[in-house]
């Protein structure tokens, strides 16, 4: 039976993401697994603004929509871009059923089987698994607190024998690891990538989500050469469940992109474009990013606390200034990925193990926690029981 | 720039949908291009759907589901299809964005490229884009009014130096050409692929919008081999807005599916899929199957008298018993394709080209005309309109 499937099955890997959301469902179990937002979060106003839309605008919500996505909804996303410092419109707009799908449709453009991309290391999983997909080549460089370590790509691109196809960085209140990167390495980074002609993919699912420190410029924000597509998102700051974000590049570039959507789900749902919009438009959005941001920051300071406090200096942790997660490191040799099975069984707390944000199994000794979906009042309890299991406490 | 890109996009075609979506616009040109359901069977009461829903299922609606799809949509899903003839579990069952994202996961579980795919001459203009995407060879095999002609299928299966990798049919009002697969061809076809063990995609997106004439068995409800993969879709029965189909198939292939969808878009809208989940449950969707099948019976009805009555014998064409289309062979030896702007511009009518639906550009006489969307009383003045463009009428 083998041969009747493709090279690219053969090749798949299993990825965590299926048995977290499993997980997830248990009420038992305090997850810190999913990067999921805390449905508190989301407003009792979208009641209002899905009647309201279905009642003026139905034959547009429940039509099909142009494949790019709807025009008013692409200009408001331009717009908005535009105040946050990335002058951008229409043309540089296509709206994406989440912004895991604007990776894969810029995977269909760029990548041939073998070419060879470059990641953080740790960095997103579900990044990996697409890439994966592709069957190419992934190059991970290593991270500090300051973010990607912008030497070790420079040195690296001095020397490969391949050119990469695509660079991939989430910038801002990274995933897994909570960082930045920092001004000076975002501008030295956009050189290189312009220097060796390689485009460079900035996620962005979190960066309007910081609740201290100081905004840094996206690299969206400071390129000039056009090199730079940007990933952005509604599930971090209005709601995963409508499956939307969108693709910034330059229109070039948009316009390949919207080929491959055209064939693979078509356009993304009118309704929820429409609902975005409206909710946007009548400032809920920004309501929400408000409502987040003061309860991410009331969560991480829960979980440092219970971190120096169960974990004291046996671990390392990043102190994310926003976004959902912080990356602890345990200075001990255990492998958390086999320990995951009897943490949510056995003492009913669930994480992602390191290894799982690595392309080679790096990271044994880490782990991600999200603290966004966690109530206030088990954030300490699901992190002494972390420390039992990885310190025997 | 172009080593810069994958070799799929340097084969893709820029199809014609994306245009159709603009003609569409247009309200002074009459269209029987795009296959969009008429928006006046919408239903009012969605409006309430979508309310009840945000405010009692909130945290599922906004929040991201499990990646084939939420359980009790599935478990409706499947409990549907039962009682249409065709017993399947939740374990057959995925959600996806519309049905043209099932066939593009189905193409990345099967597909290398170099494969050969068949289909039917013509066939669905969409499923060429994306079988040309994954680089394929495809094979059409000719159809006559009673479908596709398995005995053509046969011959070129015997004879084959490769073996084809998939098989993909509309046996059910068939797009673009409204047609019907016979019973008797139903069943030789499925004892086809069996014998040569070759997976059967079996699109039915129109299959439940019969207007006239005889329910035929569809082919997973003939299959016991497992082979058949069917593409359901609420697209044509309830909304093209919220981007959703499904795939069914055996457990195992949806495994794999599952496999892809999760790296796509990770899962399809649970906002769009509580919607279908509870305009069925309170009998919305049967109304508007109901409702759309009159609508569609009428259309149907002045289509043909007007091509009788302006095209007489220089044409043929069928007369379909359910779904959107017809399709019309003009007995001249004429380009619509070249036509088409002509027809928009001047003419202001619209239709999709005869070549569109052909992998090898054969069709040039005929043209689709799509009923569906056209108000009653424009239906003639269009074949009226598009008499005189191909006849000089």
């Amino acid at each position: 039976m083998e041969e009747m499937y493709s090279s690219r099955l053969r090749k798949a890997n299993k990825s965590d993401l299926a048995e977290l959301f499993k997980l997830a469902e248990q009420p038992e179990v305090i997850s810190f697994a999913g990067g999921f937002p805390d449905p508190r979060w989301f407003l009792d106003e979208v009641e209002e603004v899905s009647r309201d839309i279905l009642r003026h605008k139905r034959d547009i919500a429940l039509q099909y929509g142009p494949v790019p996505g709807l025009t008013i909804v692409r200009e408001f996303i331009a717009h908005r871009m535009t105040e946050q410092g990335m002058p951008v419109d229409i043309r540089n707009i296509l709206l994406t059923s989440g912004s895991l799908q604007g990776l894969d449709l810029i995977c269909r453009v760029f990548l041939d089987p073998g070419d060879t991309v470059i990641v953080e290391a740790p960095t997103y999983l579900g990044a990996i698994s697409t890439f994966e997909s592709y069957e190419v080549n992934i190059v991970s460089i290593s991270c500090d607190n300051q973010g990607l370590m912008v030497d070790e790509l420079e040195k690296y691109l001095d020397n490969a024998y391949v050119k990469p196809k695509l660079i991939y960085v989430i910038p801002t209140f990274q995933n897994p690891s909570g960082r930045v990167l920092s001004l000076e390495r975002r501008k030295r980074l956009i050189d290189l990538c312009s220097k060796y002609n390689i485009p460079l993919i900035e996620d962005n699912a979190y960066g309007e989500l910081r609740f201290s420190g100081e905004d840094l410029p996206t690299l969206m924000a400071l390129d000039n050469t056009g090199m730079v597509i940007y990933l952005g998102t509604f599930s971090k700051i209005f709601s995963p469940g409508i499956r939307l974000g969108w693709v910034a590049a330059s229109p070039d570039i948009i316009e390949k992109l919207v080929l491959f959507k055209q064939i693979t789900d078509q356009s993304s749902s009118s309704l929820s474009q429409l609902l975005a919009y409206e909710a946007h438009k009548r400032g809920l959005i920004d309501m929400q990013i408000k409502i987040t941001k003061e309860g991410l920051k009331l969560k991480r300071d829960l979980t440092i606390n219970a971190l120096k406090k169960y974990f004291g200096s046996t671990a390392e942790w990043t102190v994310s200034e926003g976004g959902f997660y912080t990356w602890v490191q345990i200075h001990k040799d255990i492998n958390t990925f086999e320990l995951l099975r009897a943490a949510v069984e056995d003492y009913k707390v669930a994480y992602v193990a390191g290894p799982s944000f690595f392309p080679d199994g790096r990271g044994q000794n880490c782990i991600r926690i999200c603290y966004s979906m966690v109530k206030e009042d088990r954030i300490e309890e699901g992190i002494k029981r972390l420390a039992e299991i990885f310190l025997g406490r």
